[in-house]
């Protein structure tokens, strides 16, 4: 055999980093020998998921590095929430995320409702009595999340969104542009929100939640609003039957809009007290069916949270856990992160991400540790994250030929 | 002289690899000491000739060396060919590459008539008795091969092969789609294949084969329809007065559609058995009176054959043959490779190739060796194929501008 046959792409949420304590980053801090053996034995680079200077989004950085060019393909984070929540979207649909909320007098006085937990009788409610001047989809999800694809003729993403992002009133959406589409979708986005106040209003949930002392759930804000893309299925465009293996509804529907076989976890959450080791179980067996695996850990919400100790610590967990993986000659392993979140930032940032390609047929190189500094020196150097899938599918002798 | 006058450009046809035994590849296992000492005074770096993961075609990879854009220029290899082997294409033909081939009751069963050697008799008879719905002309090339160039209103390139690939049956082409001038060209190439099958069928040159027991040249094949694009001529893009010295048709038809002067080289064949001592002297003679000399040779016959020795010997006799290049401060040297080849895949591969630039004004490196992992810590880090152009005029200094 001269070349793999599988790809096994793992991203680590967020990983990446600028020099924090003494200089270094959570990921040389951590201790990660399985991690530095694959870089050892393999080839390294930086990579700017979307371009340089530019923090990628969660989202527009997975389609980015499934191959995918998100300037074409992305409308906004509601469709792949939308199907990752397990709605059943099709293209042309307009998906929304939503908040479960607290209004008081129509202004938003916590955009959580108290970090609500279960909202799935207060989804029914909505469910058996909304009425919309279109077909509609609605959703809860994790915590206080939701979902809404709204469907038919005659609608358009491009509205803005009733979310006031803080505290404050609640927003009346409005058409961005004068058609008729436009004009008709923002009209039903305010007829939900009307409709769901009244709903929720009085439903049993909040009169117990009252008596507990708890925010009431009393409204839905929405925000996200993106029709559903067409996506050429990844297998056709990659000739890889392809699995996700993930936490976060946002990761899972863009495995599911691109057509990939998503295998749930128990207890994987995408933060830091993740399953890990449940997931890389499934990786293992995902690997004896499936030619493309792509495997999600979470170390963004340290990052976001500032928490260099807690970056670093489930850095080390990450690296433990992976070093149980079934690898063997026939698969090509790529080890990245989707974008940089700087623990002195709690943002996204735009630096390049380290990555690592080890597997037959790569000029393995002189490094040997996996971190953003060494990676600078790979014989990879720098490519775009767009540049990632052409690079894995012709180690893979499957390379798209132009010209004679 | 602060800055070089000419530059010389050398393409070592498929040299780059993946390593293969003992995870050396041909270019570190061959002998190269004048190659290394370039590299020692020179500057490396790693180019992805057409982009990253993407493996080039020859036609494409020249293109994109000599600054031209194949995605705006590219629209097949017929044109080439047909340059190449000395018909006077112009801008709008459609030009087609075509085997002499053996049919029996409509199925090609040899797809190279037993690799027939000389086919001048069989191609006049073509000429002579061919009559089709518009001006048309037909050369043979090397051992079985030819091509056929369509010229005239209302012909297109938009139409199906008729070259099964395989041996089975001879192929209808068929419009791409359906305007009249894809109908017509599919309907005239329909033509084309039926009168040179009744052409050949009973030539004296077939008869005599029969006699001897060989198979007989009695269809020709098509493929790689293109219609002959416009190409600004190289010295008005670069100002560089420039020759072509290469075995391959394809070659020299890239350099005579680009307007450079085609330099023969007796026993230059593009193979390994190539009279690269020849070029060389050829080589030495035309920077006298050019500006811009590109010399290829070709190791791809081995690493297309798997034959890791073979490509190793080959470039160990290119280094022997360049070391009496007659090259002095006047000259950038610039070696790299079109694609590269691997023996472990005997096909393209889309992995950067290397490349060293040697003359006034590089800023040199600390490299001392050219090879793939070498290159990949070279001083120029990672370009486009189709940035070469560009830098290489720039040294010379006669950048481009942009700006005041």
């Amino acid at each position: 055999m001269c070349v793999a046959k599988k790809i096994l792409f793992v991203v680590l949420d967020g990983a990446a980093d600028r020099p924090t304590v003494d200089t270094a980053t959570p990921l040389m801090a951590a201790k990660i020998p399985f991690l530095n053996q694959l870089a050892q034995q393999g080839i390294l680079g930086i990579m700017d998921v979307i371009a340089p200077g530019t923090p990628p989004g969660s989202d527009t950085a997975h389609l980015s590095l499934l191959g995918y060019t998100p300037k074409e393909v992305y409308t906004g984070r509601g469709p792949f929430e939308a199907a990752g929540v397990g709605i059943d979207v099709q293209p042309g649909d307009i998906a929304f995320r939503g908040n479960f909320a607290t209004v008081k007098d129509g202004v938003v006085i916590d955009r959580r409702a108290g970090r609500i937990n279960d909202t799935h009788k207060l989804s029914d409610a909505i469910r058996e009595q909304l009425y919309l001047d279109c077909e509609f989809l609605f959703k809860e999800s994790v915590g206080h999340r939701a979902v809404l694809v709204l469907r038919g003729a005659d609608l358009s993403p491009n509205i803005t969104q009733t979310d006031p992002q803080h505290k404050g009133r609640i927003l009346h959406s409005k058409p961005k542009s004068n058609d008729a589409s436009s004009r008709r979708t923002a009209n039903i986005v305010n007829d939900f929100t009307r409709q769901v106040c009244s709903i929720l209003g009085d439903h049993p949930v909040n009169r117990e939640r009252t008596l507990a002392n708890q925010l009431r759930a009393n409204a839905v804000l929405l925000r996200g609003a993106g029709s559903v893309p067409h996506l050429v299925p990844f297998e056709r465009r990659t000739g890889l039957n392809a699995a996700v293996i993930a936490a976060t509804a946002l990761v899972i529907g863009i495995g599911k809009l691109t057509g990939m076989k998503y295998i749930p976890t128990k207890g994987a959450t995408g933060h830091v007290d993740s399953n890990i080791e449940g997931k890389v179980k499934n990786v293992n067996k995902a690997l004896k069916q499936h030619e493309f695996v792509l495997n999600i850990k979470g170390a963004d919400e340290a990052g976001h949270d500032g928490d260099f100790n807690a970056k670093t610590h489930f850095l080390t967990r990450v690296d433990a856990a992976l070093s149980d993986l079934a690898i063997d000659e026939s698969t090509l392993v790529i080890i990245t992160a989707d974008h940089t979140t700087p623990v002195s930032l709690k943002e996204h940032s735009g630096d390049p991400v380290p990555f690592l390609i080890n597997g037959k047929g790569v000029r393995v190189d002189q490094t040997n540790a996996f971190n953003e500094y060494i990676a600078a020196s790979g014989g990879m150097n720098r490519i775009c994250g767009r540049d990632m899938m052409p690079v894995l599918t012709d180690l893979l002798g499957k390379g798209t030929k132009f010209g004679a």
